[in-house]
């Protein structure tokens, strides 16, 4: 019997989503959790896996078990067994061909930005920080020139495993709430530090330092030399993986209400 | 030379406000900053004493020193000292007659609550949580009954070092953002542990365990063995005192935005 689960975790404790030797990543407690549950070892597979320090609100896996319970069971029995900064939101029998990564249609990813002089506190690792006031008008038009599908080898770190660096960018919406930037990502697939380099590249158009020609050239160039620095993991989102709607999965968590812009209902 | 500071901290990690022998307290954490700045030892009064575990957004504390720097040095130099999860905010001269105890006329807590089946993990530690619905007329009866100066010895804590039991309960708002509850308290001073006991008393009956009656029976009674257990300081945060306005000092700091329901305006 196959399985999907949803999963919201804050990454700061962790050293990201996949499985190490050294353990203390969120794969290693989950199936940890999962196979104290069921008594039996449990292996996930997850839809987007998150770098260390990201977190992820409603993080997709699916699994393959024998043991039939309730899916209340399977969601409350398991986070007995989690930290406290991680926890299985839903649970739903699944057919045999789903499979969390590759039948994900998208990903989304919100990224969130305290703008202010002094540096986060009380959102410290929940939120990135710049103190250079930035232009809404300039980030939309940096952001507009890299949507669509190209070769995004200029914003990928040199450990990704991708297959190809062409991907979909679909959307990146800007909006402003008070102190705090919210930044929404919605791609085919991310490559790796994707999203953090497009972040370090937009704040330098954002905030007067490079042009939005600048920009165009860094993404024509596919090389990740010439982009800005990878910008800090501590703001990042993985709000989680599109499915096709007839496989009835939650688009949301809980957690999304937690975030600043969260409209409450789903795009 | 007497200024006054605004501090904004994550209590989580914290074993509350007041410097203890073993340090690990966030006046130990900002002495210790302060007088590294300074280069001479520094002490500080502050607003109002937080538990463990209790965040402050503008706690406000004095101090005294004979170094002339400029109030952004101070603001900066000091954050350079202390850990991530603790930033002062501002720093401002005040007349040698200002005492950030004494002189405020009132204090402000707001209560994060997320209702929800499942436990919050990326809140985990900035928010209460109760699996029971609540209903928001009973929470709003039960808040009415507490308005108005009384003896809260039934909501006092044991440790409680308050020279009288008799407080100004100004006002309790209840309202609600989504998954998340929020109730705003203003008093003239709260007793060690009170928002926590009103908010155990005040879930009791918003969840239809207990009815109003029996909340103004626990009031009445003044015995702190009759009222509900002490709530988690998980989502209690320490908005700040109140000042004369014709001190000029900021009711706000920009983690005021961070939480739910948050109007960006002052009220």
């Amino acid at each position: 019997m196959r399985l999907a689960l949803g999963v919201t975790y804050r990454g700061s404790g962790y050293r990201g989503w996949q499985s190490q030797p050294g353990g203390q990543t969120v794969q290693d407690q989950l199936e940890s959790a999962l196979s104290q549950f069921a008594a039996a070892p449990i292996h996930v597979v997850c839809a987007g896996r998150t770098d260390a320090g990201v977190h992820g609100l409603n993080q997709v896996v699916h699994l393959d078990t024998d043991l039939h319970r309730e899916c209340y069971s399977w969601v409350r029995g398991t986070n007995t067994f989690l930290p406290p900064d991680i926890a299985v939101q839903w649970c739903q029998p699944v057919p045999d061909r789903f499979h969390a990564r590759n039948l994900a249609r998208g990903r989304r990813y919100a990224y969130i930005l305290l703008e202010a002089p002094v540096r986060p506190a009380i959102e410290q690792a929940a939120a990135g920080w710049t103190f250079r006031p930035l232009d809404g008008q300039r980030l939309r038009e940096a952001a507009q020139c890299l949507i669509g599908e190209h070769d995004f080898s200029a914003f990928r770190s040199s450990h990704c495993q991708a297959l190809s660096p062409v991907k979909e960018l679909r959307r990146i919406g800007v909006s402003r709430h008070g102190v705090y930037w919210r930044f929404d990502f919605e791609a085919s697939a991310f490559l790796h530090h994707m999203v953090r380099n497009v972040m370090g590249c937009l704040l330098m158009v954002g905030s007067g330092v490079r042009d939005v020609a600048w920009l165009q050239q860094v993404l024509a160039s596919r090389n990740r030399s010439l982009a800005a620095p990878t910008f800090s993991p501590d703001g990042l989102y993985f709000l989680g993986p599109i499915y096709d709607a007839d496989l009835g999965l939650p688009q949301r968590t809980a957690a999304f209400g937690w975030l600043p812009g969260d409209t409450g209902v789903q795009e």
